[in-house]
């Protein structure tokens, strides 16, 4: 599909002065781009240009290849004539279920998520879209930061849709993005806006909360990597992310 | 930079029936992108959309966001009026050096490049460009293909130009698409095409050999995952890599 699609941006999803989730932008531009030939977003790659306010925005949408087996797409979140976000989709047809002919991975390690914290709004903040839209239990022992800081670049937890939806592949592209910054763990506690962040969706998640995984293997310069794996509740997994971020020291 | 920049593939990085290399296209995309103010890729990500001919083919830049400290360009191969290629890229200047305030992980440990296998043509291929070009001195112990399958799904080595010149910001692009399939260590020997790359750049490389690792996490139902490191000769983390391709069974 070529076109544009207007939609409005509300509080749903934001925090802090009306800054709206990248996740959800990215699933919102995500959905706009699979087809019913090819409905799951199987790679999408984005880079986050300018953060766009609350109100009336586009999404361009332009077919680059339709393929047999994969379509790819360029998405654009527009606002005032500014690209705020651009998406790059790769769409398949992902199998329900599949065998792995190899796995050098296994899902996180995780307390039961009742013994998990609930995770809410940044402290002196008011209300966030994200821990009202997402049920986000945080192992305690991977988010000291409201205590002291860990010794690892690393948050890991349960997720879920706060109305006890399943996830499905599109919603994985949100959920890729929804942990709290690694950087917390460190003792940073600036805004970590993300420049390029990647997912690939590597099969259709069961029905059950979804185990999450980011670790940061390099944070130096003002930059940093973070690396998430998100797996299902039958214990596969489902997509793993990359995205490259700037923090202040 | 918004315009058109021509271009003749020729056999210098073609493999195969005239398959050009992919990192040096997404290296060639990069280039065009980067500027002046911001000379250095720091992210870019790649759908590769059809194999382009030899001959004649096109890079078409268009700028996205021009800011102060990083700029997004979107750059397409285009050849016959079909985009065989398209990448995104954000910019910036990257520092000489600089010290990590974290870092979870170390260069692969690699046998001396004297005692690794130089990486040559594939059998039954008469050349390679990429080998003709780089100098690849695969770790005999992850790269046993040739003989008999490993149960690793990994690929690791030393990766230099081969008229000896250093790498460079840029040219880390091409060399993080630069190592053997590593399904080739699970005995699977086809073509493994690459359907998204995202390369983060994290420094500029010190003179001297790159050594670079390459690991799948989960190889399932025509999918595979490709996570790449490369280090430089002072032991830093200057790019890190993800793709997704696809395979045979």
């Amino acid at each position: 599909m070529t076109g544009t699609v207007d939609l409005v941006l509300d509080r749903t999803w934001a925090y802090g002065p009306g800054i709206t989730h990248g996740g959800f932008l990215l699933q919102t531009l995500a959905a706009a781009a699979v087809t019913e030939a090819h409905p799951d977003p199987v790679a999408v790659s984005a880079h986050f240009l300018s953060a766009p306010r609350l109100g009336a925005a586009q999404v361009v949408v332009e077919a680059l290849r339709t393929g047999r087996s994969t379509s790819t797409t360029r998405t654009q979140l527009v606002q005032g004539g500014r690209t705020c976000l651009d998406a790059v989709v790769t769409s398949g047809r992902l199998p329900e279920t599949s065998e792995p002919t190899y796995m050098d991975g296994a899902p996180p390690v995780l307390p039961p998520f009742q013994d998990c914290r609930r995770n809410g709004p940044a402290p002196g903040h008011e209300r966030n879209g994200i821990t009202e839209q997402l049920d986000i239990r945080l192992d305690p022992a991977a988010s000291a930061w409201l205590g002291e800081r860990s010794n690892r670049a690393e948050v890991r937890g349960w997720l879920r849709a706060t109305d006890g939806s399943d996830a499905y592949a599109l919603s994985l592209v949100c959920l890729a993005d929804a942990l709290p910054p690694v950087t917390f763990s460190l003792g940073l506690r600036g805004w970590v806006p993300t420049v390029q962040l990647t997912v690939h969706v590597r099969a259709r998640p069961a029905p059950g909360w979804i185990r999450a995984v980011q670790r940061a293997v390099l944070v130096q310069g003002g930059w940093l990597d973070e690396q998430c794996e998100l797996w299902d509740a039958r214990g596969a997994l489902v997509a793993q992310a990359s995205q490259l971020a700037m923090y202040r020291a």
